[in-house]
């Protein structure tokens, strides 16, 4: 059976065309003018768009003492709607520390729930022979990305030492590399030091990680890579710090990716201040949201593509869970939703603004995480042969955020209240329409798939080739010229 | 008639794959494995790219009391062995100062002799209503790129306020405005120096436009073209003070683009100290070659994506003509070649060092530049649809050039002895081979076409939307407080 | 008869000491401990500093079609009761564009007005035989600097080469060249477009002169007087864009030095959009207020050395005159007040908010400028054999700025309720006291002198010594090597 | 007594005068034309300077499992024969970890044998209650500089967390810490990698800790010092990458100094490539020599001002010491010489070619170092009051630097060979001649003295005084706001 997506203007990251999309199956077929097919979805007034992937998820992930509140299940919906196709989710060792088991704990709880595709990172939070071992197996299972937390002291955090090492095997092995860049001890430090002083409110979350804070990491995490020999990623970057070091290390010619949030391109930390508990206790998040004086920085970043790629580290806690930390805000579970409303806040502050033009939204949303994690041009693409993980991307419709319309299973939005000018009309995964705006759509857990990740991406080989040819020689001397006693 | 270019790897700006291209006609009809066609291209072994595009070429250009030997007809045909199929070339006006004609002299030349297709950059040498009302001309012809020197006092060189007015008009018509950057009231004055101190030789050309000077006029220009509202192209970007002005104003989200020349990332400024006054001569051009210092930021520009298109200004005089400059470095006629050697040079020591992935080169040498002249994917890419210039490139083909087996009209090159790694063993153009390594082809005049571009790219678009946006109003005074008087 | 100025902390650009200081007749005789002398000046509780040098001045400066209100006597008056013992003011040919005539006007114009001592800028406006003699006659007159505009185009601006050419003077003389930095032609067709579009409110004084176009200028000034091998001045600098040239510049190893105004340090741009039109007129000058983003870079410059003097800048037009730019801003006589509040304003918002060192606070109102004008020690410090310009500060006298309690001759001042906590209990010129707080001081017009300053201070030997040892030599040539026809 | 160095130019760091000198008895008297006294120093024809201060030397520090072969003597007398007449010597504590008890040790290896003025430096090699309690013992003795290694590790390396604990603890004491700033963690794992490799060789020391490691840490202790509130001083800069930390950290207004040695200012890494074992273990120290592209960084800092103190990290080990690594780079001893070398060599590269002012000469070979370390103007003044510690600079004399005619103990010289133009003719520590070039001058141990520095300088006053008024105040937020629970 094939379907005909009709009399949109299609949009990748190179370019925009009037033109239909025949899908055989669960791939496209063609893209051309006055195409047939079997059934068709209007696009009129539309654009056409490659399915949204957001790189940077944790569903039901159990983390500081509770679990995310968003399910695969409605993670997965709610993403749906809101026009993304696929999440990469970060998968954690348990207490055995296998990333082997790890893996298949997300399997098993995954694959039942997933209403679109999914992949994952894998967090490497120690260091011994096992994980040294176990990460071959993770690529071979189709993980090819590697996440390191430098924060989180006592918790997830890695030292310098075991992240050279990681980084190292991943060369290896032709995997990405990732970080979580704060400076974990002195966040540390910071959050006795206030506790210490009674200082026990959510704004000083923010205060305990300043933007120092993670430009520091961050620059120590791209030294990290550079001698290990490794394109790098940042996770969520959340300020200029930060953003600096990056463009500092691609100036050199380092292969370093940075991945804003929508959340740190338009919220600010004033909302920390806010009087109502909960209002800033459901913002806390890590890094936390900055100063609007970033917020230059990041669209920047994208504009002239020393960032890369746009996620949201949707985390999402109720306000139940929030309140684990009323007395203490370093009990607050760190996270925030955006999964729904990544495209509609991307293109309503960064498109119809002109920030971004719409083939810059489709690379940061979709394409650039595509390639850099070497799934490309199966998803991030429109291009016969690609999944049809398609947004028909209708710029008419208007709607205000909110949690009495969201699909997220919180009790709270972040963005409540900001007013989006656009949202996805059909939503397809693989060749099927799992939402359709206005039309009742259902979630349908359990027809994703895990997709998974070949290693040795373009930039990591070219990389690899560049060190070996630049590694120094010994210098040969004569015995002559070696005093006796050798 | 079809036919099928077997057996390659398909390296496009964002992916590898193994497949075969199918071609119908002019244009590509499908992209697969297995493909079936009239007549086969065997590509066996080697990578299949879209045909080079070398955006800056100087073909029988009048220049310097002389005109550029460089025919259109075997510029095109060193072009074409060397694997680019399309080249922009400059047009200026002639002693009328008339646009129209020039278009039209320009097609006059070129139009008999063009072995593979042509654009053209519209040269604004001065500024009156001609030829303000003329670039609407141009525009509508097909020339939506406009070239202003900086340098050439006396000659090309147009002052701040002209290119303020010719950069506005650029924005009205969707143009793109263009600058070869160098500060020409002081490389005038250091010219008039050191003849005056009786230095003629060729190495004082190159310290007669140091890199500062090149630097600061690209900052100049970036502040002109922010001012006017309009994204901007530096050509021939040689060295570091350029590329970090261009840097600086992309990390504010300025849409300003740099061309490095394959010459400047592989050459040294050390060849103007050459005893042989002819060696010397024939590599003098502007800006000239920098040195080896710069060649880091060069690649690296291109690696991060500061730096987007690798161009040649090839504009070939020969030894007798450089001679012309025999008593005074200012006479030598300004140019160099480079259009047959692009593809070559920039393969062996860009990709074969791993500095650059095989996508990037395939970026940097046609992709970019088609997005950024609005001709992609018509040109640029290999896509259904698109035009079928394609290079069959092969990477097992070495050679060192020379003179002695170059296609260039000239009779020496500025990369002389330079081994080289790869080869065009087929290049196509509209589906038609008109190279083939080692199987003796012909030139092929007058098959070639001008290909028109559109207007109003999609960064020039978002730009303006942005400046729309974000224009300040009057403040709105109460007459009661506003003194008397008014 | 002698004089002890006893019980404070003396204060220098290098150091804090509680000790005395023992004037005889002009001079600074012993700084120590236990001094006697004639007479006492009390200290105790108070820093003693060396006297404020305002090196940018414009008093009764003739300017756009009227002269400023600020006499001579008034301006010194003023300086000397906000602790500014020295100021420089800016000399301006007249319309027979003679220095040496300017020179002698200015002589006597001042001559017997100036409470306190005085030297002065000339202004190179054009460029012909006389002016480059009379630069001459102006450094063995005692005046070693010249200052070029870029800005004020068809009236003051100069050209690049015009530039070049009196910098390259400046070598020869061992004089500093300054900058007004802004890009004229810009200005000029910014101020031209607003008016145009009808906007002609004082609002669109500052954005017909966006920062942009001052960090062009400076980078453009940088350029050329790297050139011409000469250091460098910029006057007024008030935004990042030019900060960060200069610093470029200085990473380099560039001898370039910049000016912020304390306005500039201290006021928002935010003051243009005051719906009161007098409010806002009052505050236009050129280059205009900035955001308040700019200000911690300007304090990080002169905490980090980056930045060396503030000024003012003082040019004081009555309301009366400002409004003849009532009905186009263009006509607003550019410039404000300062002299008597820069002192206060920069402690209190520098040296109380930890910002500044005391001694830094010496530095940038007093020391540096006094090194860099080549009269250091002489002005500028404290030690035995310097000039007794000394102000006995009291950190203690707080006070309201208002037009209601200055000296100036203006009615109204742009400091209007800035509070600042400190004030000069006494002002000292040559050993004298000139201003006493609370004891009805009153101007003592004619007692100030001219100060004339030697040329070829240290950084301009060293970087002559330089340039003349990094000349490049002409490349010898055989004969031989050289094709005939030479 | 009192003696007259008569005839000679005086620089400080602020000034040049033709005057003589006053001493009366171990401190200045008078500075003036003219003056009388018992005795007479020929300064015709000379520079009369501040000494020297060296504020980086290894005398007699047991390291890497033997002792530094300099001792107090004759690195004392060395000194004085290279003008330099007062060092700052690393004091460590010993098996005991006890402060007080290593201060009081090297008081008994110092106080017999020094020629001339010392002060310590302490050593923060650990973190516990006594180190934190004895802290304020080192203040108190007049040790008011604390130094951290970042390298070293499991030996003098410390963590962040310890160097946050520590820094704070600087800041409550007024004391200054400063950082060895290498990423010790990554010159471990790279050291064992090297030699698990069999790359044992000198030139892999080098390899072992490249740039990017110490601008890595570098970057880290700046964001260890920002957030505990204290300046930092960064000991032996060795490369832009760490400058440009530096320089990053200044410009955003923080309190950080970087003191560039004088090897790293003119020598070259391709020093350890020699095919003599002993010439590149001679060289080995940590950082270790760079590549000449750093050197005009560094000159650059200087002149700038984002460097201030050019030191030596004097650490002269003998050929049989350095041997010890023969089979293992990294048992080779780190140090080389230079106290005695420092100045000869940066007035002959910095003054003598137009890079430096005779002033800033001054400045960074004594001026900055008193001031930071608070022992100015009593050290490194020319003034009134002042220790007469001057020398008789003599810029004739000629030499070319030589273990053969060198004071040091050591039986080579890293600078072998390098010409000079420029030697102390007089040494005075604290009124004494305790050098006369040509004159058979003799060591007197045993005649230098401790010089303790007082605490809270000025910086870092203002420094406690900004980051106390920027602290953050917690939301005060209703009860009605907080939830339940509380
Ligand atoms: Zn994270
Ligand atoms: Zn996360
Ligand atoms: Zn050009
Ligand atoms: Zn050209
Ligand atoms: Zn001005
Ligand atoms: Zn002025
Ligand atoms: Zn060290
Ligand atoms: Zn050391």
């Amino acid at each position: 059976m094939t379907k005909v997506i009709k009399g949109g203007i299609v949009v990748t990251a190179d370019r925009q065309v009037q033109a239909d999309i025949l899908i055989e199956g669960e791939t496209i077929k063609e893209i051309g003018p006055d195409l047939k097919g079997d059934e068709y979805i209007d696009a009129e007034g539309a654009y056409v768009i490659p399915g949204g992937i957001d790189p940077h998820t944790h569903l039901e992930m159990p983390f500081m003492g509770t679990t995310a509140a968003e399910t695969f299940e409605t993670g997965t919906w709610a993403a749906a709607a809101g026009g993304t196709t696929m999440v990469i989710d970060f998968c954690l060792p348990g207490a055995d520390g296998s990333i082997k088991n790890a893996i298949n704990e997300w399997h098993r709880k995954s694959a039942p729930q997933i209403c679109s595709d999914i992949g994952y990172h894998m967090a490497i939070t120690g260091w011994n022979e096992q994980i040294f071992d176990e990460m071959k197996y993770a690529v071979d299972a189709g993980v090819n990305s590697f996440k390191h937390f430098m924060a989180y002291k006592g918790a997830l955090m890695v030292e310098d030492d075991e992240m050279f090492a990681s980084f190292s095997r991943c060369v290896e092995l032709g995997a990405l590399p990732m970080v979580h860049a704060e400076n974990g001890d002195l966040v540390d430090l910071m959050q006795k030091k206030f506790l210490a002083e009674g200082k026990t409110g959510p704004e000083w979350h923010a205060r305990s990680r300043p933007p120092e804070f993670e430009g520091e990491a961050t620059n120590r995490a791209i030294t990290v890579a550079d001698a290990a020999g490794t394109p790098l990623y940042v996770v969520h970057v959340s300020c200029e710090q930060a953003h600096e070091a990056i463009r500092r290390a691609r100036q050199k010619g380092m292969r370093v990716y940075g991945e804003p949030l929508v959340q740190f391109l338009t919220l600010d930390h004033d909302e920390y201040l806010s009087t109502d508990w909960d209002h800033s206790a459901r913002r806390v998040m890590s890094p936390p949201f900055r100063g609007r004086e970033f917020h230059d920085s990041l669209w920047a970043g994208l504009q002239s593509g020393s960032l890369q790629v746009v996620a949201t580290d949707h985390c999402a806690f109720t306000t139940e869970q929030k309140r684990m930390g009323l007395n203490d805000f370093t009990k607050i579970p760190n996270g925030t939703n955006g999964l729904e409303e990544r495209l509609a806040v991307l293109w309503t502050q960064g498109v119809e603004t002109g920030r971004l033009t719409p083939e810059e939204f489709v690379a940061v949303t979709s394409t650039n995480i595509a390639r850099i994690l070497n799934i490309y041009p199966k998803k991030g693409a429109i291009m016969p042969g690609a999944d049809a993980d398609i947004v028909v991307w209708d710029p008419k419709i208007s709607k205000t955020i909110s949690a009495s319309n969201h699909k997220s299973i919180i009790d709270y939005n972040v963005f409540e209240g900001t007013k989006v000018t656009a949202q996805a009309r059909y939503t397809l995964s693989r060749g099927e329409v799992i939402w359709a705006w206005g039309q009742n759509s259902q979630p349908q857990p359990g027809r994703g798939r895990f997709v998974p990740r070949p290693a040795f991406n373009s930039a990591a080989t070219a990389l690899s080739k560049w060190k070996a040819l630049n590694s120094p020689r010994s210098v040969q001397r004569d015995p002559l010229n070696i005093p006796a006693g050798v």
